[in-house]
């Protein structure tokens, strides 16, 4: 998977997602760190209408499956710390 | 919502999302800082099966209202930083 073209793609998720994979939504995820294989396979999952969202399903239609492992492979790609309150 | 009852009764969460909410399973999300709102729709989404996960079916079937929006609000109130490849 070509994480740099992943990067490229995902300026359409950043409106939700945030620039850095850290969501701007109240209920959008956080993407940024989160392991490829999830990634890919819940993009799959909104394609295919396994898992169900107005929003994610319209985003997910047209990706190919390379589109897919390259989204995954950049947001993997993101460090994440986290820090217990 | 109670953060310090969610932050108990997430500890049958750690086995696949970490005792700090990153997920030590490649197929198990981060949930650490997710916003609350997400993760209890998703919570609720297990629960009553309009999202299917067979592991996440069967955690989420005994919890009520309750520890739903307090484990929301545990893992919403984890700081979350990224940083880019």
């Amino acid at each position: 998977a070509d994480a740099a073209a992943g990067k490229a793609k995902a300026q359409m998720c950043a409106v939700c997602h945030g620039p850095n994979g850290l969501s701007t939504a109240p209920d959008a995820p956080h993407l940024a760190g989160q392991p490829a294989l999830y990634v890919a396979a819940q993009l799959r999952a909104y394609r295919s209408g396994a898992r169900a969202h107005e929003v994610m399903g319209v985003m997910a239609k047209p990706l190919t499956d390379a589109d897919i492992d390259n989204l995954a492979a950049w947001f993997s790609s993101i460090k994440v710390t986290a820090q217990l309150p």
